[in-house]
């Protein structure tokens, strides 16, 4: 049936939905209430017509400056560049965290054919560059693989000398792992930085 | 984010995405072009104006009969009671049943409160009664799991002495599987349903 197919198919544009799920996602709408088909449609306008990135860090946001950034308690001296938006509300989640954020929004990936261009690495260069209050850290928060590795040593390279301190995320065992199941690459990690007791 | 928190919600409902898949379809309707959106929107308003059930099994149909129902060629006299919709499209592709479909959509399930009056059976006895060709056979092909199977046996009783025969479909190793991967109960039917060579 050509409608349904329709419908297939929009969901299998969805990253990681194979044909089932598809079918599964069709047949659910096909039998929900007819509210619950409404609020989707509806969420979708709003979310596209509302949701813009934050001025300063690119952040999503529903205001011209996301709630962090307007958080005049946050330390606006200490910056977190992370890849995605997502990463952001796990880094909160520690409370550990106080500066502001940068999102990226991706990383360098050759094979995807995704260069600094298409991420927000120009908006993070003027933003350090004509920041009001001198920038003291930033923290490379991009994913411990191979592309978010690239990221951080290219941004290194670009803000060296434009900031005193640039740091990187710290490698290690995570916490209720258990031995025989991390990689070596890791283990060797969490070797040297080891930490006295 | 309230807008983003909408979306999210909504994607919830379906069965099967966790909030994180739920966050990475919003975030990809976020970022996806507008005609996508757009045709997302259009497919779901289309599939639930258009589709519809078929008058004679139930089955999806924009039509008032499916086409399998309205297919001539197809001998009425046999009928294939399946759960859902999904499993006519597997049967199809055997290309070895000739005859015509009945969905219940769904199966008598104790535990989340699904009896037969949630399922099509009033109308499967209501179609056998006031079939104009005489019903010969009707293969219980629900799932072969307790559920299919209580649904299988309750129909069962109620079509005794309806029919000329019912049957289910034939238990056993499916092909391609390593023996010592099956389950005991499986290999119990697949040895009781051992054919000569």
């Amino acid at each position: 049936m050509k409608t349904l197919e329709n419908l297939k198919n929009c969901f299998r544009k969805l990253q990681g939905v194979g044909p089932r799920q598809a079918e599964r996602f069709t047949l659910h709408y096909l039998r929900a209430p007819e509210a619950e088909v409404a609020a989707l449609i509806e969420a979708l306008l709003e979310a596209r017509k509302n949701v813009k990135y934050c001025t300063e860090c690119f952040n999503y946001s529903e205001a011209d400056l996301c709630p962090i950034c307007a958080d005049k308690s946050r330390d606006k001296s200490i910056l977190c560049v992370v890849q995605e938006a997502k990463d952001i509300e796990a880094l909160e989640k520690t409370k550990v965290f106080k500066g502001v954020y940068h999102v990226l929004h991706g990383a360098v990936s050759p094979l995807e054919g995704k260069n600094i261009d298409n991420l927000k690495v120009r908006e993070l260069l003027e933003r350090v560059q004509n920041s009001p209050i001198e920038i003291k850290e930033i923290i490379l928060a991009t994913n411990p693989d191979s592309e978010g590795e690239m990221t951080a040593l290219y941004l290194a390279d670009l803000l060296r000398g434009l900031v005193g301190k640039i740091s990187r995320l710290g490698y290690g065992v995570p916490l209720g792992a258990q031995l025989d199941y991390i990689d070596e690459m890791t283990l060797t990690h969490s070797l040297k930085g080891r930490t006295d007791l």
